[in-house]
């Protein structure tokens, strides 16, 4: 394993799709600071601003370890940034100014840092450029896609191990420690990032039993208890007994691409309830790997599915028990776990090529526990590729 | 171990804390979003807003799970947001208005938030109350200190875990998941929260040789090389080997409760010139220890310490290497590893009993190693008392 720079070619490729987007919509620039996207750009996260114009090269102005930054970042201009306040001046050096409609992150930016940016460039109208930002980093290239698969893969190995440690009292956190154990060593990178406010989160979630059926803060079908409400999410002190469902919903961060897959074990046997409710989820994935294909819409996939649950008779269980169900059946991982395509009623792009999801039918029974499966896909030029797929069935466990 | 709810009182007593200030303010009340802030004042992260009037009582308006809100929420007046827009109707029904001077999180708000904020509630003043929570979060209550103490005792013994399990042909990952899944089974709660922009971190930071000398995109003396540019920090794919520095930088997370504590591991033996400098943070930590009494300043104390450090002849290794040092010497802890006071010389208040610290004077030689120690302090009511003391020297390992 190696601490890998991103190549110099591949930034280029990210850097000129983006800038036909800004271009289109009459931006002068735009002015990237957040991590994810800083790395995703230029390859580093030591502390920068990059700035993207609508034509030309970038500049990256470094605030932080700018040896660091040279030796990560594979772009041409590196310049030192002593003082915010003089991010206008050290791009006059390229030509470029802070004049006109620049784009920001404003979807991440904290207002005072936005307002401090404001006040320092009066002359700058800012204008939220996260739209753009997400569309692009939306389609993965094939350099991506190989980081992808290879953190699928270790994913696939992660739900094996899983299976060979269960057992009888055994805690939740007990199962966690051995399988973050597991990645850290196959070269987790430590943590998980999520784009939108206070959604941070975890990358394991283990939950047993009633846990499994908890909503929290963060959006999605099931929280879990944790260990605190400062932190109410994922593994907590429940001890694993028979016939009760164990979700174990798990995230591989492998050079900063994330994986994202769910499987459902038992020791023993679920209630009949909770079996069928397992398989209507099964039948949900399987649906979708025949349905998409590139021009087809997320919405209508969403649409697709409720009716297929509907049909079921499960529809109030899925994806959360009422009143806590969320609106979205899948969501696009990449750098960050929240990233596009949604396959949700109001997401308004088409499927296209390159794009990654996770697709996560769920069921919650509140008390008892949650059902559910989730795998990764890559839509191709016709159809879709699963990613994940090891022990897609439920995972039954002798007590 | 238990999921532990916070009891009404000790929220009432931060809530009160904080109406003086913001009364004393001139402000109407503030608007609380911030997963830290609301798991502060209210005890719960389900996703709200906390409306805390400057005179009054509380009211808390859950847009997501209201059951989970209930159990977990001490504070009487609980109620739906089904939607941010209406924010104002529900807080009317209190005889409450979003009008004039109120206070927002702005220095973690996102920009694009703020201004929908700012557009639905055209007659708010809203206004940055960033300050004043911090400095109301800055004096522990008893309560706390409770659970920053068994955070710092779980920290101890984590280092004597060290201790025991490092040895040649070890890599950085593979002590980083031994002491993890040791933590984790012990409860921690699975991450650490910052809350400044971008400063994303994971709590353990194991740091061999070069590594420990590399600064990165977190504003601490040591940063590490991390697994991949996407999060450069912490552990990393580095060997140990003899006679060069092991740098153990490690938090535990107990109930919201962050503890932060450094020691310096050697298989075989230092080379002299780094075995001084580990002396001179020794020192620094030792004269800290007996200089902290309430009253007195941390930017007195910060001015001290390099002086001390100066005349060691270690001043351009200590807190990061030239040109990449950072301008302090410690920084409050709590539910957040980034909370006030700040031993740096810009820090305006003084040392108060309830002040709960970590002090890391840390020395970084540049393609060899860093060395260094981090114990955490409370401020008491004539002095200081540390919290984490264990094995506070050069720790050596037979090879």
């Amino acid at each position: 394993m190696e601490y890998e720079i991103t190549p110099s070619e591949e930034l280029q490729w990210r850097i000129s799709r983006f800038q036909q987007k800004i271009s289109e919509n009459g931006l002068y620039g735009a002015l990237i600071n957040q991590n994810t996207d800083l790395f995703y750009f230029a390859g580093t996260i030591q502390r920068s601003f990059l700035f993207i114009p609508a034509e030309g090269e970038a500049v990256l102005a470094v605030g932080g370890n700018i040896q660091r930054a040279h030796e990560e970042c594979g772009l041409k201009n590196i310049v030192p940034l002593e003082n915010n306040k003089k991010l206008g001046a050290v791009l006059s050096d390229f030509g470029y100014h802070l004049k006109g409609k620049i784009g920001l992150e404003m979807d991440t930016l904290p207002a005072s840092y936005y307002l401090s940016l404001q006040g320092n460039n009066p002359e700058a109208d800012f204008t939220d450029v996260s739209e753009h930002i997400k569309q692009t980093r939306m389609i993965k290239s094939d350099y991506e896609l190989e980081r992808v698969r290879k953190s699928c893969q270790i994913l696939d190995e992660v739900m094996v191990l899983a299976k060979d440690t269960i057992k009888e009292g055994m805690t939740e956190l007990e199962l966690d420690a051995v399988l973050t154990a597991y990645t850290r060593c196959k070269g987790h990178m430590g943590f998980f990032r999520a784009r939108a406010y206070n959604q941070d989160m975890n990358y394991s979630h283990i939950l047993f039993g009633s846990s499994g059926a908890l909503s929290s803060y963060v959006k999605g079908p099931l929280g879990g208890k944790g260990t605190t409400p400062a932190i109410p999410l994922g593994a907590g002190f429940s001890v694993f007994v028979k016939n009760l469902p164990l979700i174990v919903d798990y995230g591989m961060g492998y050079r900063g691409y994330v994986s994202d897959s769910t499987r459902t074990f038992v020791i023993g046997k679920l209630p009949d309830e909770l079996e069928k409710a397992f398989e209507v989820t099964r039948e949900v994935m399987y649906f979708t790997e025949s349905w998409v294909r590139p021009g087809k819409s997320p919405a209508d996939l969403y649409n697709e599915i409720i009716k297929l649950v509907k049909g079921s008779g499960y529809i109030d269980h899925f994806m959360g028990h009422t009143p806590n169900q969320v609106p979205f059946v899948g969501h696009g991982i990449g750098l960050e776990i929240d990233e596009y395509p949604v396959i949700a009623p109001m997401f308004e792009l088409e499927f296209a090529p390159g794009m990654v999801y996770a697709l996560e039918p769920k069921m919650a029974f509140p008390g008892i526990g949650a059902v559910g499966i989730e795998d990764d896909f890559l839509v191709t030029d016709n159809g879709v590729e699963r990613l994940t797929n090891s022990q897609d069935t439920l995972i039954a466990i002798e007590p």
